[in-house]
């Protein structure tokens, strides 16, 4: 912490914050400047409160400048996390696509969907069996007779199954049933579930909620990690501004901002991150060209029929379309990686 | 719903969504208008999907016209909802104020505050037993130790206690030990734990998520009273804004937009909603002269020893000075609402 | 300025770090800490580019730690500024008035509006002459016209004028027609009309832009005071967010902000800052309970048949009702300043 | 526009609506639904004031339906506009690279930057000579002396030279001196220069407003198109968010919603929209990669040394790297746009 002096602070002003500062267990540097004084604090373990300077006489502002986050930082694991799923990756070489419907609505609709993915080489499969709607009376899911229709999909198909918990009591059904658990967007910040994930022995898809910053990402996944869990999966998919042509604004330059600051893999959801089925496959390039691990996309047979977030799923043929074109991007950006520019 | 169709729309794509619109159970009204033809849509029982109709040709858009939340509503319930707290009420009369630490900390520090409230003729008072907190390192609250504190001051000051719960365990304890239960921010969206509030024998205090809608903040209210708990009472603690001066937007506005749609009573919470101590006093009166029905504020003995949210807590003679000018506006408002403008 | 290393930089990185700061010709000061070893920047006249610092090897965060206003601040200037127009002030001991309608559309509009803005003792009165409107093809307002009309409503009513320059040549004939010239918030970051009215002979009554942080409102002050025109009056008008009950979310909590870092008045617009009609009189009330120096609002005498931002517009009874009731807020405000709380 | 009535609302309520509806020239057309009625409103030659029908008793809303952007629509010019400035384009086959120093420091700066430029192939050289700067104490630019350097770089090298009015006079300036004439983000609602840009024999540049809705950018666009200057670039710089990891949250997904609803050409700028280095070139890809017309990045030889924007602009290294990097993306969407999908 910085704790920046009014340009008028008196000599007693300064040495008082000095006082305070050591009578708090720490150490305290001034640092005469042309225009004011700042006073720098080491030797606390953890974050301090700006409030325990900024009340007092001759302050103007105290500055917190020591990262909150830990087990999600590259200073702690400076190596890449790769999530693997049986034979299967989020992290890695490969840029991992994950679909399938917004919420598992029946045997037939889910294994159509199924079908498709396998027949295109995708490796993950999502559904909604617990569905967190914002209105109680809209479909809220199977429940665990959807689990069941996602378990009947890996057996038919070998696809990895992820899909949501939404409380303690779905966690230990999705855990039974899944292969990777899926914390969703609003509950982000719901710690109580956040442990209970960090005691799962899946790996958790962690979505960004809908106006959390980047470091509120990375604390929530370290709520998890916290508890022994490691693999987590970042997830992109929005967040809320004023703008009104897509559902949430997709924020793309989270995918650059927490590589640079964390070694958990990252995949970006266009579907949630736009709501709108003529955006999720320009967003979907623009996800992979961004250099995200993956991509997780929502798909449905018969989409006006969906009983939720019909207008943001792709149609069987849009699916293929965005495989085929998602596939040739991360296959030019891998290319890219590995041989940087050869001019000049 | 209104269906817009494109000016150059031909008869035929008309018809189309028309025979859509019929298929699908409901009735179109085709409205030809000067520059484009739109379709209107009744015989609904909900509020229908956009998707249906925005990929077919010659649509434009398709505009939804009804309103999702009815428990909430006043066009179901006009007069406002008085929630009764024993002989104490939030919604009716008297503008209430709930005045109390961020966290119970210690058997001290609560009963200080506590006293302070008592003699104030504060009635209800807050204090966290389970804090919800952005990093898993930060103090989490004392659990069912803090809730024995709570009671104890019920039983030494008959204040009315409110204090949060953040799963269906805390939830269970939160309803033996106190009188009102809040449901924080972050889990405003916690479907599950709204469930079970709306199972409580008490009254549900339940705030604004970080980026609410005003339609999301009644559904979720919805959520509580679909289960057969009608004693709920909003409230406003900011929403994240680009702005830096405070923690939080305080969004006053939502006050009167809230009374003219709802029959629930709001509440705001100018600590949470600023963050910052020196702005709590001037946010109080203006939640006071919006016309809310009650102001809750954080308070400590020393903010700058506080385990939670220390810059945000009014010192002990700042709560008293909140006290005096939070009543004198009160009684003024609510003499003006009584005597509409005696001029011209 | 502080430079933070990374947990594992050499003493080498730290070194260059230092030798650059050097080479800049200003000071370094090493700040050891228990995890990270931090660098102070001093001697620097104005704020450094982060970037200087934050490519550099063993660098993580460069965190600026100046102010860059100086003129606006009560850093320079602690007493607070007192605007004087004629005998009417703002920034003194009554809380002013400025009301008329959105745009002046008409003779007999514009008088109606004054004559009731006169009768309930109202000292300024706007209109706008040049509207800037979203849309080229909506109202732009009458012009030099509509300004003769405003310096009829002077001559008249003795009610200072209070109008809006969108370009220099607006801003030559506000100046010969009125007592107060406005800069809009969609103009806050015209910085070329901003040096025009630091040079004008009139107040400027500047609205803060519609994504502006208050460092940036400070700032677009300062360029005004930059050439030499002291009086600046600050106006919160609402910021754009995600919530859509209100055309903007008007933000209150700015005032106390504005008013702790700032010398010069400042005033509060709830019609533009909400958009309706029926939360105006809330808000002004909340304006003034906040603390303001001001409320401004629009009027119309038939806000059905207003050319320009009818939905806002309070009718003449209302008008009448919110002047009663902003004045017997202030009165109970600035009582309440005057006598701090005789309890306890 | 569509009024919703109360479900209570009484006959002659819907009949005072119809009437008032009626007396303003217009028709009316009740649709009776099973829970309220709702009367469509035709026959008005532009937009309605929702104002006119809120009020009434037994109104509910009134819903705004039609659009308000005329020439920037496809609905009235269906083909895509490809901008011409010499022999090279703006919206055609191939991606545009607009590259240069964020602004004209010195001859030396600017030629080594535009050498580079010429010699990796890209057509456009931008360089502001007027900088809209947040602080008056921040360097302003070169001004005429800064276009006289810009036009020596189109004499030596053939670049097309891109660069910023600011207000009427340096308008002219730039009319004379450059190719295409920006108007920056903080300008976008400054319609007195927006008209001005519609009389200029330039193409126009314009920037999206820090937070401007796509409505409020067509409408910009509309103001300089209505002047009859018809070759307008749309450009996406990022929008104000409360996200702390960029300067700006890049809105890549108004690339396609402005695809669908605008024939104009739109091209992205990740420099202004991440404000960091180490995110410009993945931002690019992925602007390219959702299929904008082009980029518009800012190279400096030392960014370090930048007068202004240093910490986002390019080395030139990076800027060969983007420059390859783009081209690839830009061909392979090219490509996938001329062949759809081929699988099976």
């Amino acid at each position: 912490m910085l704790i920046l002096m009014h340009q008028a602070a008196t000599e007693e002003q300064i040495a008082a914050v000095v006082r305070k500062i050591e009578a708090l267990g720490f150490r305290a540097h001034v640092i005469p400047g042309a225009q004011r004084t700042a006073i720098g604090i080491t030797g606390n373990p953890g974050p301090l409160d700006p409030g325990f300077f900024e009340g007092m006489p001759g302050v103007i502002e105290a500055v917190p400048v020591s990262r909150p986050y830990k087990l999600t930082s590259r200073e702690v694991k400076p190596e890449k996390t790769v999530v693997r799923v049986g034979e299967a990756t989020i992290g890695g070489e490969e840029v991992a696509i994950i679909a399938g419907p917004c919420a598992v609505e029946s045997y037939e609709q889910t294994m159509t969907v199924a079908e498709w993915a396998s027949r295109l080489g995708v490796k993950f499969f999502r559904g909604g069996a617990y569905k967190p709607r914002t209105s109680p009376y809209s479909f809220q899911g199977l429940g665990e007779e959807g689990l069941k229709i996602l378990a009947e999909v890996r057996a038919r198909f070998g696809l990895k199954i992820v899909t949501e918990a939404i409380d303690h009591e779905s966690a230990d059904l999705v855990e039974r049933y899944a292969d990777v658990m899926q914390i969703g967007a609003r509950n982000m910040q719901n710690f109580s579930l956040l442990r209970r994930a960090g005691r799962a022995r899946l790996p958790i898809l962690l979505k960004r909620g809908m106006s959390a910053t980047l470091e509120e990402l990375l604390l929530a996944a370290e709520y998890i990690m916290a508890e022994g869990n490691y693999n987590v999966i970042l997830c992109e998919r929005g967040v809320r501004t004023f703008a009104q042509h897509a559902r949430n604004t997709l924020d793309l330059s989270i995918v650059p901002a927490l590589q640079r600051l964390s070694h958990l893999p990252i995949i970006v959801d266009p579907s949630h991150g736009t709501g709108r089925r003529e955006q999720v496959i320009p967003l979907a390039r623009a996800g992979v060209a961004v250099g995200a691990d993956g991509i997780m996309v929502e798909v449905h047979p018969n989409p006006e029929r969906a009983l939720s977030d019909g207008p943001q799923a792709l149609t069987l043929p849009m699916f293929r379309d965005l495989v085929e074109q998602v596939r040739e991007i991360a296959a030019l950006i891998k290319r890219m990686e590995r041989e940087p520019a050869p001019m000049g």
